[in-house]
């Protein structure tokens, strides 16, 4: 099955924002076995996109489209859609209350532009919107199938994942398996893990691996097809070994358990209750523990010391250790990681002070971060790190040594802080 | 001038990468007055670009193709648009030495795929690369030009921008200027924005007017084209006061600054210093505040008290008041906004308090928002807000609204809350 993405609205064309989508779609479809041999982007205008669907239709099975199913007038998707296919639209009434419920709900008026998002294209199959107002639909034309999913990412990409894959996967006639697994590596370079297992990359064929470094992380993706699932499992467990043997010291976890996940399920696991003392960091690392569901089983809280003054006054912090070793020192960061822990009555408190920049901080290099941890048996301990890139880089950078770190540490139960 | 954007790469296809040079193409043409009505991706592959320049050629006058200039078998787009146009190749001396010296200079070994890349159609205009190897090129072919520019976005850009846009500025035959501004909204839906303004909209031709959703704010891209700069930020200006007169409540701002940016600037302009007590926020108020470079200057810190113990121990909520009314309730608001701001001794503290669901809370709905803010005149001020997506999403929109509620409160000194 080859498959294309037309992506449609004047905002890429302007260069305002940058096609996410394509990409997005064309990995999940990758990852599925489907190839995808075109992008294409158009305007809001009918008579480029009827040429961009007619050039699609002559060349592709399955064509994607994306954007332009909201409420305004500019949006015309699914109107053209249904022109180039000839056939009509519909309301799909799953989504016409929960949109028409919406606006009870918040008390705000609906407009006729509103109910337009519930159209849909006659029988097609509709994805309902979990995060958005206007549905996905999926509709056959001929051996040609027409998939429209909403523009926004934040709708665009849980559909896709959660319901069309699946639908899709279900659907297809083809008889070919795939399997695929995602490990994950942290505190090792993109190019330096590369090199270690450069002779497994080159002679890679079935199972296929694909490195991908993103926010300091870097994942590798082994996937195998077979015409038997089982097979496919088989092919990928055996060169998933094989790639442990050389690098599996920086593995930390598969597949959708990231840094963040796997300190939320061990904390959850092992009972444990974390509070963060952040400087540099700004709240940064409450906030990402805050953002997986149940934060508030295993994250008693935080607070944000970001001048000299607060760290004494609201934190606790000595005034004659900040004034003997600075705030970006490794007393400071022991001190912070300590406070915090005994302030919330959290099993574990760890701290973040830096230099986030851009500029060197009286006399420290930019780039310099202190990480602390205090545990309530008294361990407390300490490390630094040197950052490059931008202010935000290094700050998402330093949340995820302070993670990591403290992976290993309840893994090992606060055996010696690994970094 | 239209113009059109074909990026060469299979790595596009399988979504490793996202199309970011047609994103940035598009804005510096958008800048030039160079309409963009088509972008496309092809693969490494002969006969699918052949197909895409033959649709290329037929719609637009400026064919822009990046990627695929680079020494390796895959890279074939010199090759490919020498057979299109059915003209030859030939080397680039300048770019042929260079190449040459580079190797010479690290002692590397030069392959015969190296001196490829010196290849250039002939009688184009040649670009040499200040930032690589492989030099851009612009050949006419009929009333077309073809525009080659090499894949990597640190040789493309600084080329663009400091060759070609000033080459084809120089050489174009029309005599156009384009001038625009993104007016900023927040408050008010994308689709009640466009039915205040549908007559407008449905109008417009000279302004253009683009409608953009994200994360809850909106923006309208006004632009504006005239043989005169002059006249063209006049017709800007003319209609942005237009749309003023309609929904001018909304509006919070211009161009590139965001409601983030903006509330700093206010900030650092006031002298003023803010501290935040954050629960259903977790610490993403302050984290997105310390993503700006000088917050040191205007953020204190903040408490993240994700507990109701928390909020009574750290941040000194009463227990009565937490007993009676519950942590998300406009009394608890209030006294985390007042608490926070004594504690950190800020000029203004804001707090956040809701539940981010999944699911309800205590007989509280899911999306319950409590926003309380506190200065130090003694004004005590909250309000409550329903709000609707996924986890993060709630958490990123009372972000906003925090954002956006003290910007009202310290742009009309401390008048009544709005929002």
């Amino acid at each position: 099955m080859n498959a294309e993405i037309i992506a449609v609205g004047s905002e890429l064309l302007l260069g305002q924002i940058a096609n996410t989508n394509a990409q997005f779609i064309s990995a999940r479809l990758a990852e599925s076995g489907i190839n995808v041999y075109h992008h294409s982007v158009v305007g809001d205008n009918e008579e480029r996109l009827l040429q961009t669907l007619s050039h699609a239709d002559k060349r592709s099975d399955l064509i994607i489209i994306t954007g332009g199913l909201g409420p305004t007038k500019d949006d015309l998707t699914k109107e053209t859609t249904a022109d180039f296919l000839a056939c009509g639209l519909s309301y799909d009434e799953e989504s016409l209350k929960a949109i028409e419920q919406y606006f009870i709900q918040t008390g705000t008026t609906m407009t006729e532009n509103n109910r337009k998002q519930a159209l849909v294209l006659e029988d097609s199959t509709v994805f309902f919107n979990f995060h958005g107002m206007a549905p996905g639909m999926l509709k056959s034309s001929g051996d040609k199938s027409y998939l429209l999913l909403p523009g926004p990412p934040r709708e665009m990409k849980p559909m896709l994942v959660d319901q069309v894959l699946p639908y899709l996967q279900h659907h297809k006639t083809e008889n070919s398996s795939i399997h695929s697994k995602v490990m994950r590596f942290f505190g090792i370079g993109e190019a330096d893990l590369e090199s270690r297992i450069e002779d497994i990359l080159s002679e890679q064929s079935n199972p296929t691996i694909a490195p991908l470094a993103e926010d300091g992380e870097v994942t590798l993706r082994v996937t195998a097809r077979s015409s038997d699932l089982n097979e496919a499992e088989h092919l990928v467990d055996q060169m998933v070994r094989v790639i442990e043997d050389r690098v599996g010291d920086y593995c930390y976890g598969y597949d959708q358990n990231n840094l963040l996940q796997k300190l939320s399920l061990l904390l959850e696991h092992k009972k444990m209750t974390v509070s963060s003392a952040e400087s540099l960091t700004g709240g940064l690392f409450s906030s990402e523990l805050a953002s997986i569901p149940g934060a508030s089983n295993y994250l008693s809280g935080g607070i944000t010391v970001y001048t000299d003054e607060a760290k004494k006054n609201v934190l606790g912090v000595e005034k004659d250790l900040l004034d003997q070793y600075g705030a970006v020192s490794r007393e400071c960061a022991e001190s912070m990681a300590q406070q915090i822990r005994i302030k919330f009555g959290s099993d574990v408190g760890i701290s973040f002070t830096g230099v986030a920049g851009p500029g060197d901080y009286h006399g420290i290099a930019e780039g310099t971060v202190w990480i602390g941890v205090s545990l309530s048996s008294g361990y407390t301990a300490s490390f630094t790190l040197t950052l490059k890139g931008d202010r935000n880089f290094k700050r998402i950078s330093a949340v995820k040594y302070g993670i990591y770190s403290l992976i290993q540490l309840i893994e090992k139960d606060a055996g010696p802080l690994k970094v």
